[in-house]
This record gives structure tokens, C-alpha cells and sequence, in this order.
């Protein structure tokens, strides 16, 4: 039997449209070749997001080697502004174009492809798993979460998880992540006293609390990073008032701010922080201030050790480049995993993920099947 | 014939739907009383703002005493926080309900009863003028100002003018107005560059530049207030991105700022300072700042002398008190009048103009009526 291209494969899932919620075909065609390639597969599908199960060897194996990634792809944007259909996998100049094409199609293609040649020419002392979700993109909680719980449920482990994430700047191995920064979200509400604006000291202007308390928040410096950690980020993403009356002083207004943080912090001390800050300015501004808050992620880290050494070690091999070792960039699936087992992020170069005309390029991907083939090389030898 | 209540045709007047720049009906309904009681009507609509000019007695005469007023009123805000319908002008425990009822259909209604009476009973040697405009909540470039082309055109002048506007704080004569604060708006719009929440330094996020900048506008003095003023007021009066995703740091944002100045300084002086201040941020911050600067009035000052004694001593003897000479407070049409004649302002207590649930006393509807019978009776006895 012939290898399995990955580049292919790749172009086969780009053309299966599955913009977050929607399978598009694109777990379906993975679930067929999987099992043709003599994986025990399973369909973990939950309040109608579809994800997929693919075990290759015994189930429950101590050396059980896990890929995690994901087929959803997020919406095109604006279609006039692509140079070429979306979902039609154009092959130019050695580029391959498409929505995921980067984030993360090319990933699971290559992943898929090294897996199933793998365990053909190499059958390893042990197991394979991908699991691969259809809800990464969207809110992420029947994605990953569902095949986890499978996994739970019917006494699936891995023992180790690879995210095929695209995680590299410039070339393929040149960064793998072994953590991520937290992430939250704060609506704040800030509600005063309307009143005619020639007569402020009559009103409550909440607009006056929200920009001092503002102020405080994105001028203040959470850390100045740590050991695998950059400085942790807070950033105002919208301000929202909606008067149109410029002798009004309004009753309320909103905010929004996200802060990314890193192990110094925890969503409960950020939180803790936040409402504080508010209080503070509430009080001294005669306001009411509401906080609500939603952490999306807390911080995780794979201290370097085994899993990352047999990354890093796979890389140098098989590139010559010695990875740096990252928790930069927004959240991914890891933060489900690591729940699970030790797991790294290594994959493409994220130059163009969720952008128009998204693409990689083709020789790229079949350094990453390689890569992925590598690692699993060293992995069970 | 019975006098006219002023009750009743200030509910008449809140329930005409009168929404700068809307008529509403409320021009029309005093047209029709004030011709009916013997006044020359004549509209002098501009660009689609209806005005009204009315005028008993000769034209041109020495002793032409005026009224000033409008009719449209500030939107009504949230609705659901009203406590009754605000156009439906309900009376409850001698209390009058809707948006106009303080600012100034309830003044507009105790001068035409109080000019319509007396002309009837007892016919003045001159004239009495209303000029009541649709446009002083807006622009108010195509109202009063209106009004008073049409009258230079028609050869109409008043000797002296009463504003009706809402004056007082706590009883009705307790503060007239000799004079008002200039109002300027600025209109900012902060440039930055888009980008994603997770990596901030390579983004230049505009709300950062923009609630440093209002902090430092809305904290700032501008002077201790001088011999016949209070002090300058700076109000933020909304702030708006309309960034939907909470993960994207917003290219753009935009904010406007009011301040009611005193006679220590003049618009083209703030103007300068406001450019200043946002110029000093944007460079700090590598964001472009764009400042759109209204100067809707300057400050002006109709000095105590014969007017003003005039109605204080009506105050006086109808009411007992003493009033407060002032200079608080927003604009009104009094900044165009002062080019045309001696004028004073005085009418009811202001607490609860441009709120939910504005509302007046009934029985300082009738106190109002009074006074003004009184001035009118003092001025041409």
C-alpha cells in the first residue's frame, strides 16, 4: 500500500464546510480511513457537536499515545474578500488555500496520515488515539470535554496527548507550547444617576467611575511574567454607552475587559482583584458597579520533563531546530487535556489562522507528518 | 370669560409628542389660543423646525415686554424606568407627570395664560411678544435664532425678554438668572490598530488612550468659579466601540465631552486646551486622535440693573422672597436674546428636568401664572 498523503487528506477535509457547529463530513471522512486503516473508532457525539474516538491497539495500554485536534474552522468573514472559494482546497504555487488550512485541517491530516502509516509499516508495542472534535471553536463544551468524558466512561486513557495546534512562527518545530495563560472576561456595569449636564454635580455620571476605574485596571501591572510565563495582559475590549444626547449626563454604561494571565494568578484571584478595584471606585464615585465574570480557562503548564524532551528531541532530528518552549498566544483544548495526561502543542505555522485567504504551505505539511511520524518513532521505541 | 387654567394647557402641551426636532402639534395648539385671544400669529418655521411668533399690541413699540420658551423636549430615555406614560400628562396628589412638565411646557403654558389674561383685563399701553421656539433642546440654529431673523426682517423688536426656563431650586422665585455659562462639545474619535486579546503589544488598543485621556479631562479644575459664576464643569456624556468579540482588541472608539465654561474662559481657549491634552495622549500612547469641537455658546452676563430689579421686586411682593441672582446652570435661548435686548430668566424649579418620571408641583404652575401677572403688571404700570 502506497503512503498516505497527507496533503490530500488535507485538501479532502478543507472541502467539507464545517464552520462551527456543523460536521460538514469532515469527522465522517476521518472515521472512514481510520477504520479502514484498523482503528477501533467511536462517534462521542454530544448535543449535536460530533467528535471522534479512533483507537488503534489496546484499549487501556500504559503506553497509549493521544493526538487531540480539531475539524471545525471558524466562519469565513467577509467572501468577497477571499481570492479564492473557501471550501475548495486551491492548490497554487506550492500553497495550499482554505478555511483551516492552518487552524487546524493541515494538523489532523498530518496527525491522521502518520498514524495510520505507522502502525502499517512500524505496529507499535502499545496504542494510538485521536481524538478529534468538532466544537473547538465555538464555546467548546460538548468538543474535547465529551470525548474526555467518552474516554472516562469506557475506560479509554492516553498516556500522553500531542495538540496539533498550530503553534510555530516561521518554520515547522520552531515552537512548541507546553502551556497556556488563563483567560477571563468582565462585563462591568456601572450605574449612576441621569441628570441634564449643566448640572453634574446634581447626577451620578457613571462614565466618570468607569474610566478612572479603567484607567487603574489596564495601567496596572499584573506580574512581570514568570519562569515559562510572559507578563500576564489586560485588555478594555469595548466601551458602550449608546447616548445620543449630548446635554445628558446617561444613567449607565458598560465595559468589557479580558485579561490573560499566567501561574502567578488564578481566574478566583483575578476575580477577587477585579471586584475590589470596582468596589473601591464604586464607593468613591457614589456608583453602582456590577462585575461578572466568566474565566474561560485557568493557566496550565507541562513543566519540561519527558513529554517535552521527546518532542524537542524529535524536532532536532528531524529539522536541525531546537524548539523554544512557549505558554504564549489564546487558549486551545489543552486546557481540557492536561486535566487528563502531560500534553504538548506542537503543529503548523499560525500565520494566517482565522484570517481571509488562510493557507499553508505544502511542504509543510509534510514535514509535520513527518515530525508527528518521528515522535511517535522515539515514542515507542 | 373665565381665566385660562395653566394647568390644564401645560397637559395639553406635554401631550403633544414634541421630541426635538418634532412639532408635535404643541405650536399649533398655542397658535390657535393665543390668535383666539387676540394675538398676531405668524410662523416663522426654518429647515423643517416650527417656530411660533405671536404679538399683542402695536408693532414696534417702546414698551414691547417678551417671552421666550420652547415647546420640544429632550428624548424620554428607558422607557420601562418611567413610573406612567411620559406623554400622557397624568395628574396624581397635585402633582403633574410627563417630559416637559418642568422643562418648559408648564412655563410656556403659565406665560401665554398669564399674557392671555392680562391683555383681556387689563390692555396694556404696548406690546406683549411671545417668541416660542420648536429648536432649543437641539441645534438650536433654526429656532430662537429663527425667530429673531424673522422679527429684525419683520420690523418686530421686544424692549426686554423673560426666558421661562426652569430657574429655581427649591420654590418658584427663589433664583433668577442673569446670565449663563458657554457650552462647548467635543466629539473624539481615537485611532489605534486592530488585534488579537491574547497579544496586546502588537496591537495599539484605542480605549487604553481614551479612558487615560477622559480620566485626566473629567478630573481636571478648570477654575474656582468668579465673582457672578460658578465654577467650569466638564461632563463625558458617552463613550461607544461596539465591539461585539469579547477576543479582539477594537481598532476605534469614541467619546464626547461637555463643558460649561465661565467668563474666565472662552470656547477658542478650551478648544486649545482639549486639543492639547488629547495630542500629549496620543503620542504617549501612539494612537490618532481626531477632536470635533461645537462651541454652542459663550458665556454672557446681563448685569443687575432695571430688569432685573424689575423682577425681583415682583418676586418680592408676590412671593416674599428674595431671589438668588445666578449664573448656574446649562445654556438656554437667553445667549441668543442677549444680542437683541435686556434678559432675565425665571420659571420654575428645575430638580427634575430631563429625568424619568420630570414632574412639577400643580400648585407652582399657578404661583408661576402669577408672577408673571405680576411682572406684566409692574412693567407696564
Amino acid at each position: 500500500m502506497s503512503n498516505t498523503d497527507p496533503v490530500a487528506l488535507s485538501a479532502d477535509l478543507i472541502r467539507c464546510a464545517s464552520v462551527t457547529p456543523e460536521e460538514g463530513g469532515a469527522l465522517t471522512l476521518l472515521e472512514t480511513r481510520l477504520a479502514a486503516a484498523g482503528f477501533d473508532c467511536v462517534r462521542a457525539d454530544r448535543n449535536g457537536i460530533a467528535n471522534l474516538f479512533a483507537r488503534w491497539g489496546p484499549k487501556g495500554h500504559p503506553r497509549s499515545f493521544g493526538f487531540n485536534g480539531h475539524t471545525d474552522v471558524v466562519p469565513v468573514g467577509d467572501l468577497a474578500e477571499w481570492s479564492v472559494p473557501p471550501f475548495a482546497a486551491v492548490e497554487c504555487d506550492g500553497v495550499l488555500y482554505g478555511r483551516g488550512a492552518c487552524d487546524m485541517k493541515s494538523g489532523v491530516a498530518a496527525f491522521a496520515a502518520a498514524a495510520m502509516d505507522f502502525v502499517r509499516d512500524t505496529p507499535p508495542k502499545g496504542a494510538i488515539i485521536l481524538a478529534i472534535t468538532g466544537d473547538e471553536e465555538g464555546d467548546a463544551q460538548d468538543g474535547t470535554l465529551a470525548l474526555l468524558d467518552h474516554m472516562a466512561k469506557a475506560g479509554e486513557a492516553m498516556s500522553v496527548c500531542l495538540v496539533g495546534e498550530p503553534t510555530c512562527r516561521e518554520r515547522v518545530g520552531d515552537m512548541i507550547k507546553i502551556g497556556r495563560r488563563g483567560s477571563l472576561n468582565a462585563w462591568l456595569t456601572v450605574t449612576g444617576s441621569q441628570g441634564h449636564v449643566a448640572y453634574p454635580q446634581r447626577a451620578r455620571n457613571p462614565l466618570s467611575a468607569l474610566v478612572r476605574l479603567l484607567d487603574r485596571l489596564a495601567h496596572h501591572e499584573l506580574d512581570q511574567g514568570t519562569d515559562y510565563f510572559d507578563a500576564s495582559t489586560l485588555a478594555i475590549t469595548t466601551i458602550d454607552t449608546g447616548n445620543p444626547a449630548t446635554n445628558v449626563i446617561p444613567a449607565q454604561c458598560r465595559a468589557t475587559v479580558n485579561i490573560r494571565f499566567n501561574d502567578s494568578h488564578s481566574g478566583d484571584s483575578l476575580s477577587l482583584w477585579l471586584r475590589d478595584q470596582a468596589d473601591m471606585i464604586a464607593q468613591k464615585f457614589g456608583v453602582e458597579i456590577t462585575t461578572e465574570i466568566k474565566v474561560s480557562g485557568e493557566s496550565f503548564l507541562t513543566p519540561p520533563g519527558p513529554l517535552p524532551d521527546l518532542i524537542k528531541g524529535a524536532i532536532k532530528t528531524e529539522t536541525g531546530i531546537t524548539p523554544e518552549l512557549s505558554t504564549s498566544g489564546g487558549t486551545s483544548d489543552a486546557r481540557f487535556v492536561k486535566n487528563h495526561c502531560p500534553v504538548v502543542e506542537v503543529g503548523l505555522v499560525g500565520k494566517t489562522m482565522h484570517q481571509v485567504d488562510e493557507h499553508v504551505e505544502i511542504d509543510q505539511i509534510h514535514q509535520l507528518k513527518a515530525l508527528y511520524t518521528r515522535i511517535l518513532r522515539d515514542y515507542f521505541a
